[in-house]
């Protein structure tokens, strides 16, 4: 077993371990080395060799999570809250050792309560999940992450996580409603009520979704669910230019539409999902716009023909409207092998998130590939263009020095780009440890300022994720 | 001119009054007894003889606030935004002297994009008149507090407001992208983006939103705007018992639906409305349902035949149906004058705002009428059904003792009751110096300690809206 390395704040001995055993039970922790480097690194692409946690914990409910903090914090021991690890900021990633609190077995839904369109959930509940449970009686939990599979609860509320259906539906943090949170010191802290509405107090709640589990780690939450649409369609537009399509989509909006999805892929994209996963996508043209509409049957049908007409308009070049649950399927599943197919052309996928506002959606696409262009990398350009929210996929090979070197510069400038275009650094990926060295492009040194000493009031000891967003 | 009283934090001298008067210009400050008279109170009942502040102040920028802040800060003196003065939990109120910043000159909208699908406003903007500014060009506003002729984004802001829209549209915190703040000690910050989604940093928008001007005073905010729905059609329906209502409501939602409104009204209420202005309503039906419905013509349509039946089936005893613009808007003007009505029963009414799970309404209207019956008070209920947020209207004297003390007694029974509901005690009038006596009973001792925590990051002097929400 590790008992010491200069990443741990302190030395670390076999007496934490014994203390962390005896209140999850020796089969709920992992010290051996094969065990604990599972837990090393998440879906960022981060140098993990010496990222090790000392241990994994996996408690059973709150009080054992209460237990844990009240000796890491004792001990000045990093603590990293981690659910299915599906995060793409180095989020989870332990730099500085410690323990990782792992909620795989905290994953109950605890109550759905289709009166007060309620439910309560445990942190290791995995989206997916969730969404299917309440669609079996009529209920709708919109936040839909690409990796809402594995992607769970905890890390949705850690990052505010959103999706392609936030053009319509928003992301987590509309969907929050009361979270039970293990402070730093091992105190239980409730910060909202069970009710859709309250202003009494300070919003912690909010304070609490984003912040990536520096402030407190999430036990339980209250989630806001809203009746489920009683149908949707899905269709295609090609367009020869992200100009068009962008204009479509204001033309879309300007005409009263509010679509579940809008969503961009460009020919890259469409190309490399095409060569891996063949769906019949047409391949030639620059843009495709993913279109999902949803609502009763009658204004479904209605959203479809406007939409047809003005994407028509706006020069679209083609438009396949899905005809079954069949081609719904088909055209969702497309759209979804996208980070798959990206995967397969170099060892390694970065995926980006950057957003702007919707106006600078082609300024920000003609940029990233004009970046792309100058650093040589291949790049494949998708995303929320209802949000403004665009995710490059980078392909590429880590172990080539120069493409590393080429990525992080193009990195920084795309960062850059996002800003001055007034848009920020992260949509629904979180900061983590990857991009917090940009903060101060986007937040000015008092508004960090403030944030450091929040973080301060919350977790004085500085254990909670370290190295994270501040 | 007052120069001292014990109610200030510090002596308020003539220099103080120089000062504020080189900044904002000697036709934007006022000293006089008559003038500062009108600032003492606002839309609470709250005894104001002795809560004067000592100058009120009208600047024209954001400069001017933050020279203003710098000043008080250095003094120590209190500092209390102000827009409309149409809080009805005393969040504006004086109470220990100070500084009143009237924002009436800093009311403009200063952009509206209908490509971003967003608007930059000063706080002194009236929420009115930017929903009828932004419907001009298709856009929609939604949170329509009740007092949206008067009322301003600057108090929107501060108390997170709803209004009957709240169901489907949420509240103000769902339309704040970013906020340009003025902190105690004079620093200007920003604490969002002007984007859509924004994951960078602490959510700091969402904690200056409800904040009741206590961490910082707002002086510029750019909204989310959302396309108008196409059209709409209101109803009313009847029911002999409020169970019946409150289960027809679960019925409506349990089919998918989501009406844009859905207020309940009580009969006392009813009767008070027809009694001072007639509008044919019925008035021996228990309760009365709101229900205003949106979307496309279609839509509309079908969601309004298929509410018919629901109600129908769940034992409405009438259903009145607007059949053109003027009956909507004669629904609406009935619905609008109920707080104009009660107010002629009594020299005095006292609107209540209290929140609890919407399973939990039938309950809460009966405990709120035991109650007004114990304590022998005029009171009438209605509110926000589908939120499970209730505004009983107390009709009573204030300068008779006995009534006062019972209004004061049922009122912290009232709050109780909403606790033991699961409830808490404001959904969308704030916490002010009202209430704040009463938030141990929703917020415990270590979460409270958090908020005044944080208040102090914020404010260290305590010169933000003193005695206010905690």
């Amino acid at each position: 077993m590790l008992t010491t390395d200069k990443n741990s704040f302190i030395h670390f001995d076999d007496g934490i371990v014994s203390a962390l055993t005896k209140i999850v039970g020796k089969n709920n922790i992992i010290t051996d080395l094969e065990g604990i480097y599972a837990y090393s690194f998440d879906c960022a692409h981060i140098p993990f060799d010496k990222n090790y946690p000392k241990v994994v914990v996996i408690p059973q409910n709150t009080q054992q999570v209460s237990e844990i903090l009240k000796i890491a914090n004792k001990r000045r021991i990093p603590v990293i809250a981690r659910g299915a690890g599906s995060n793409h900021a180095g989020g989870c990633n332990p730099v500085k050792g410690g323990i990782i609190i792992h909620f795989s077995q905290m994953n109950k839904i605890l109550e759905i309560n289709n009166q007060d369109l309620t439910c309560k959930v445990q942190p290791g509940v995995v989206v997916g999940d969730l969404q299917r449970a309440v669609k079996g009686i009529g209920l709708f939990f919109p936040p839909d992450p690409s990796n809402l599979a594995v992607s769970t609860i905890g890390g949705g509320i850690a990052l505010c996580s959103g999706g392609p259906r936030a053009f319509k539906y928003g992301t987590f943090k509309d969907y929050v409603l009361d979270l039970e949170v293990v402070l730093a010191d091992g105190t239980i802290i409730r910060t909202g009520s069970q009710t859709v509405k309250n202003v009494t107090g300070y919003n912690l709640t909010q304070l609490i979704v984003g912040s990536e589990g520096t402030l407190g780690i999430v036990t339980e939450a209250t989630l806001r669910l809203i009746p489920a649409p009683e149908t949707t369609n899905v269709m295609l537009a090609y367009f020869n230019t992200v100009e068009n399509a962008v204009n479509a989509v204001s033309g879309i909006i300007n005409n009263h539409l509010t679509p579940s999805v809008i969503d961009l892929i460009d020919k890259k994209t469409v190309q490399t999902i095409e060569h891996f996963y063949p769906n019949g996508l047409l391949c030639d043209k620059e843009a495709v716009l993913l279109i999902e509409i949803d609502g009763d049957s009658a204004s479904v049908e209605l959203q479809e023909k406007k939409i047809i007409q003005i994407c028509t308009e706006y020069g679209a070049e083609k438009i396949d409207c899905a005809q079954d649950e069949l081609q719904k399927q088909k055209i969702w599943t497309a759209r979804r092998s996208a980070f798959g197919a990206c995967a397969q052309l170099a060892p390694n996928v970065i995926t980006e998130d950057v957003v702007v506002p919707r106006s600078k959606i082609a300024e920000l696409t003609k940029g990233i590939l004009d970046i792309s262009k100058k650093y040589n990398l291949i790049t494949m350009v998708m995303g929320h263009i209802g949000d403004g929210n665009i995710h490059p996929n980078f392909a590429l090979d880590l172990r080539d020095k120069k493409q590393k070197n080429n990525f992080e510069k193009a990195k920084a400038e795309l960062f850059k780009l996002a800003a001055s275009l007034g848009g920020t650094l992260s949509g629904e990926h979180g900061i983590g440890c990857q991009k917090a060295n940009f903060l101060p492009l986007v937040i000015d040194k008092t508004t960090l300022n403030l944030m450091i000493q929040i973080k301060k009031v919350f977790d004085p000891n500085y254990i909670l994720n370290p190295e994270k967003m501040l």
